[in-house]
């Protein structure tokens, strides 16, 4: 499984007063620490980036590939400083991401195409909903497929994230129990393998306590990677659940086996 | 998920011992601690039994039943020793197990018939052997689901065990994607829902220590419950696989969701 860490993140005050500022440190910090606890690829959460969104994610993506040169994760809403981080971005990059809603097909998707980068596709309605069930999951998924596929996207750039429910939600686990669903039938839907992510923190958004979290996550993270998941956007900097990604690892690759 | 304790067992020294003497405190104890710790059944592994099976079951069942009124699932190969535990528990009782190879299915099968009991069905084949694929299982399933109900066992009294595999087998990571594939699968393919155990230690049989036995069964534990596995036979004394259990059974049943 391909760990994306997803520790670089604005609403983390620390990287928020970075980014104001431009003081690259804090970020170089937090992405060597990423680095050196084992993530594959780092995300840039930067959100919306209302004001100097353009230079703010420049500074961004230029400092992360300052100290690393994993694959990027573009995370923003923001079309404007979606294009100048990709235009920034020397390393591999992966635009996170575009759904069937009507802006993200307008601004975003011309962006992957143009740039030609790997793109995150959300399993939501045109209306940003998820859907109700796991049919509705897969509908989502056959048509963002295509739609992807017939603006120029070839299929192995495509990364279909199934949106993992935050348990608080009023059905949440059953929905998760969708997510599984279609990670699972994915490649027989498709017709090919197609690569999948899950983002392992929101199911615990609104957790009380750390204790919880990661009790909640290390529970979900095997059952993910048993459905066939191959991304995990996670906090590399627990090591108990990194430890528990690479045993899931063992588990489900085929590989030799040997106790590691 | 319901746990039935698999830490009574005559490989133990101090069980073998106490057997031996008939000395009823090591095992009480043991027992004891199972239910403390919240075992929903305890497994009785008496072994084999040579000498004086009878009369050795006969004090475990007992014993256990003295101070416990959970099920207990007999396991013993010694169709005299299951006799003998069958006729002397007061409790719920399940036999652990038959299979397609014959002489479980001439000396077991007739005593679970007898008493009435649920009994766990193991898909091997009938030279003793794994199935060679999560087809193979899937055909002892049928196979074996059918000749129980014929010889008079109701299908909400069988318990389907499709063989954990030990990671050191050589290719029994594989093969345990194929116990997950069969749990998932066995509604469908017999035509109503059907009870499924597993037991969680075989995975690490050889394990060459407690840390990695524990990181791998849970890692593996989730990857069952997500499946769909209705019974995990495992080590109660483990107070982290036992918390894990239940915030599985929390994100893989329909209930109401809450931070416990």
């Amino acid at each position: 499984m391909i760990i994306v860490a997803d520790n670089l993140r604005i609403t983390l005050p620390s990287i928020q007063r970075a980014v104001e500022e431009m003081d690259p440190d804090p970020i170089c910090g937090m992405v060597e620490d990423c680095v050196k606890a084992g993530a594959h690829s780092i995300d840039i959460n930067s959100g919306p980036l209302s004001k100097g969104a353009e230079e703010k994610m420049t500074f961004l993506v230029n400092t992360v590939q300052s100290v690393c040169d994993l694959p990027l994760v573009l995370d923003t809403t923001n079309p404007d400083a979606m294009a100048a981080g990709l235009s920034t971005c020397r390393n591999r990059a992966i635009m996170n991401g575009v759904s069937l809603e009507k802006h993200k097909l307008e601004k975003m998707l011309p962006l992957a195409v143009e740039h030609k980068v790997d793109v995150i596709a959300y399993l939501l309605n045109a209306d940003s909903h998820v859907p109700a069930d796991a049919a509705g999951r897969m509908e989502v998924a056959v048509a963002l497929f295509d739609l992807l596929q017939q603006a120029g996207i070839p299929s192995d750039r495509i990364i279909i994230d199934p949106v993992v429910a935050p348990l608080v939600w009023q059905d949440g686990n059953r929905q998760n129990m969708d997510v599984m669903e279609v990670i699972r039938t994915l490649p027989d839907l498709l017709g090919e393998k197609v690569k999948t992510i899950a983002g392992l923190s929101n199911l615990t958004s609104g957790a009380p306590d750390a204790e919880k979290r990661h009790r909640y996550q290390a529970a979900f993270l095997p059952m993910l990677a048993a459905a066939g998941l191959d991304i995990v956007l996670m906090n590399a900097m627990d090591p108990a659940i990194m430890r528990l990604a690479a045993t899931c690892g063992t588990l489900v690759e085929e590989s030799i086996f040997s106790w590691v």
